[in-house]
């Protein structure tokens, strides 16, 4: 199937790791990834050497691997190495978390230790608030504060699930322990479909044989090796 | 229905509002009511005067008037100014929350004022555990961690939404408008029936003509007129 690339326009919004620029075509934008690192709600700041990079390579390999199993996504193609061109969805201001087992603020609050099993995993939203910290929030919120109706809701549930489902297995193939990770979804059109990107920024991967962690912890809390991990992600997923 | 009095057996439990006593029976508990208030999770203490008598008498009455629409409760009798003969529950480790307006650390946390309108009641579940200052979780967490099964969390959502509409209209009555309230529920043999109390210290409730805050509110962010406000309650509830 050929795609004809429209060209790329202004920047629309430039995000903590990401800029969208808006392209020839109405319908489509165009998303390139930074090496900025941000944590804690941008409390802390950083940069990871050719982070734009690998996490545009991984992402894109990952929605690719998501729409052969049914998944419906914003990716149309990847363009370079640092954009993609994807479909304009409007996205839906909640985040979707889904976990596997215990880690990070989930530890904290629970008072379990990190790698704690779940009876199953677990799904959470969070209203996507930068001001308000991301609190977290319930399905109720979501249609009593208007930030989106049931039908949306039930989209978003099944899709999540499913898409751990797919990636828990996906991530063990190469090596990964898929921890827990974030995702966002947005309208296009009549339909709800994941958006924005799955990466070592977005999910928590530890390595299946040794427990080390792989993703953006090591940025978080100053363990080193950062972009030697997100090397190592990229090596281990996109072998084959 | 003549009911038995068991007699009154050792202080088990003495919570920050409450001592539950063990009795002859085997299968009831004495509530009693203490003055003693807290909030914050006990970080503000004090302590309001006949505060414990105004609890036990309104949430009698309360529990008493769910009962009478089908509310399963563990409330048996009233026995004192500030003794309830209650039945022996094992509580659940999980607070609801229903919301119909915003207050509180809602407010705080979506940054809308005090007062807006939900397009629906919330119902919100938190981890009861003091040390962990009573995390806010979802149904999902409940199964994940153990703390209760499907069923549970079936019954305790609807008895909370069924609740809610029997008080709005009960507090109405009245002349009190009921913005949130906390729940508890219990294990009984083979059922989950509501426990704890329902009082203007797990409830906002405002007066519906003036909006004045008539609740333990008064207590924790120092509005003055607390035992006033508590005995403003117990007027409107009981008059008939």
């Amino acid at each position: 199937m050929s795609i004809s690339i429209p060209e790329k326009g202004e920047a629309l919004y430039e995000g903590k790791a990401k800029i969208i620029y808006a392209t020839s075509d109405s319908d489509l934008y165009i998303q390139y990834f930074k090496d900025d690192a941000s944590a804690f709600n941008a409390k802390k700041k950083g940069s990871i050497a050719d982070k734009g990079v690998i996490n545009n390579t991984l992402s894109s390999r990952i929605f690719e691997f998501l729409a052969s199993n049914g998944v419906k996504t914003h990716l149309v193609k990847k363009l370079s190495d640092r954009e993609q061109l994807v479909k304009k969805v409007t996205i839906i201001p909640v985040e979707v978390v889904m976990r596997n087992r215990v880690a990070g603020s989930l530890a904290k609050k629970m008072g379990k230790p990190e790698g704690t099993e779940l009876k199953h995993p677990i799904l959470e939203f969070y209203y996507k608030d930068d001001a308000l910290d991301d609190p977290m929030i319930n399905t109720d919120y979501v249609t009593a504060f208007g930030l989106g109706d049931e039908k949306e809701i039930d989209i978003i549930s099944a899709e999540a699930r499913k898409i751990n489902s797919l990636l828990i297995n996906f991530f063990k193939d190469h090596g990964l322990d898929l921890i827990d990770f974030k995702l966002e979804f947005g309208r296009y059109h009549n339909e709800v479909i994941l958006a924005d990107e799955i990466s070592p920024d977005t999910c928590r991967l530890w390595d299946s044989k040794t427990g080390k962690k792989l993703d953006k912890d090591r940025f978080r809390f100053d363990l080193g090796d950062v972009e030697e991990s997100y090397r190592e992600v990229l090596g281990k997923v996109m072998e084959e």
